[in-house]
């Protein structure tokens, strides 16, 4: 059987030369068109672990079809991941991604942003050009499910960031679920999976369980996600830490504290989460991770991720895998790393 | 004959049903996804003129095609329109769109990018939904189309702002030609003219006519565009006055003026189109429209714009138009009333 990371490593790097090789345009005589493109071209050179084409290729065989056919679809997968990282950071006012300042640092926001949409239109681009392989039929399957993708995560992100511009907090752990599995299970893990299993004809029924599988896969990958952006090496994660607790992000961490704590504390957390990022202090933030430390509420982000990858794994072993037992077992592996890896 | 006002409020109203009632989310349960459609709603139901919808409907019908088999082709080009000004009034920070504050200016710039993307994602998921009345073949040709009017969309919008961003002048006639083909034309009126020929099943030769047409066509608008934003009446034209000027837009008016002007004035006006939007006075902006008017700028714009329109209709006389004559002439008057309009 395959080792996990090697794989992971060998679907990345066909994907990126997919994309920085033939997918994306390489360069134009016109100068500034030339620097839009390679504004388009900058996400994808970065560093990334590229779990989403990861899953949607492993299902695809793991159900009986040919990794060659779901590359360009993995490959569109990782594009989708790149113009949404570029509008995200301009939404949240990141300055770094993946161990490199944003884009809208490095060329200002509008051209960031335009670059963002650009990048999306040539999704589609790529998507459509997959009839070529795929058929017409196919390709058009492919391309229900990027839609219902992208509504799904732009709702997503309408709703944590709507709380935050609001000051909400009434908020339950429900809501915290509801919003993940739009903004982050959609295009993290039910999508790509369901994707591979389009590609590889499957039944409806598998899309069904697969839709189940993934959206819990990514609550796990979120928390896990939520959790290293507070505790994990920077180096390793590419984002500035406590970047969340910058931003003021309605974590289940943050808001489980929130439920917890005494009135005292929990005025006092609220005060420095609604100000403005650059207000924050170093102060303020260990505050609130300590106060998250004596209410266990770290730890308790750490059990919901394993038991919400656990019900996963149980929903993917009611499937009927029909492909080779080497990328059903990479799928249980991955599954398993969304919430152990410390990147 | 019909009247061409009167059928333009005609399909215009019919491509707002169509939006607002049938493609359009209309609510949502959960309380926050209620707000992303209400944001998503915004725009279409701001007035507007439906050039775009127009023409697409009316090339069809004057090459032999159903206008019902062009409406949600002509409602996408809409939706195109309505996504890409929100991202475009962020980009330029436009305080006010057709006599409203700005999407941004209402609910701040991070939901309204979310949104403008997540109306961006519709569009696909309509354009897709077409296969059923197009058939598959005809749907994924018309987002071909789509595709690359998206794609020269956002590059004309990048050289536009990069030009901005770097404080470039040294900026000939033909650079300007150059990047309002792409940023105008392709989605006023090649594009538009181009899908409503490829649902009436127009030959190649058609197409590569149209664009030629089209491309000619959107530089007069253009230029009337640039001129209305000068000269025009703001209740009938919705955007601020001058707000080119404050954005600091290279107009043909004004490249042509930096051209003619002698040094000093030179410098002055580029010293009044460095300044930030706020820093921008009254007189500075008096001063720029009087050297434009002693120097004739705005003539040439407005001799140039009934020239381009005199090109395009000479191409539109060789195409072999199949379908009804008032649809023939139809198109001949609003190629007419895009250098005519005073809104």
């Amino acid at each position: 059987m395959a080792d996990l990371q090697s794989e992971m490593k060998r679907v990345k790097s066909r994907v990126d030369s997919l994309i920085l090789e033939k997918l994306l345009p390489r360069s134009s005589p016109v100068k500034e068109i030339d620097m839009l493109y390679s504004m388009m071209r900058d996400y994808p050179q970065r560093p990334a672990k590229g779990l989403r084409p990861f899953i949607c290729v492993t299902a695809c065989k793991a159900l009986g079809g040919r990794e060659s056919d779901a590359m360009t679809t993995a490959a569109c997968i990782e594009l989708f991941q790149h113009w949404i990282l570029i509008h995200d950071d301009i939404e949240d006012e990141s300055e770094m991604r993946r161990g490199s300042p944003s884009l809208h640092v490095k060329y200002g926001r509008s051209l960031a942003l335009n670059a963002g949409d650009a990048l999306h239109a040539r999704m589609w681009g790529i998507l459509i050009s997959n009839r070529k392989r795929l058929g017409d039929s196919t390709a058009l399957r492919v391309m229900e499910e990027f839609s219902r993708m992208v509504n799904e995560t732009t709702e997503g992100q309408h709703m944590e960031l709507s709380w935050a511009v609001s000051g909400r907090w009434d908020l339950e752990e429900n809501d915290y679920y509801q919003m993940v599995m739009r903004k982050t299970s959609w295009y993290t893990t039910a999508s790509p999976s369901r994707l591979g299993a389009i590609i590889a004809g499957a039944p409806a029924r598998t899309l069904r369980l697969l839709l189940d599988f993934g959206l819990k896969l990514g609550i796990g990958f979120q928390l896990q996600d939520d959790i290293l952006n507070l505790t994990g090496d920077q180096s390793k994660y590419g984002k500035a830490r406590s970047d969340d607790l910058l931003e003021g992000k309605r974590t289940l961490m943050l808001l489980r504290l929130i439920r917890l704590a005494s009135d005292q504390e929990r005025r006092r957390v609220v005060q420095i989460m609604a100000k403005p990022r650059e207000q924050k202090t170093e102060s303020d933030i260990g505050y609130v991770v300590s106060l998250m430390e004596k209410y266990g509420t770290i730890d308790y982000a750490r059990k919901m991720a394993r038991r919400f990858v656990d019900e996963a794994i149980e929903v993917a072993d009611t499937i009927e895998w029909k492909g080779d037992s080497s990328s059903v077992s990479l799928l249980h592996e991955v599954a398993r790393f969304a919430v152990e890896r410390q990147w």
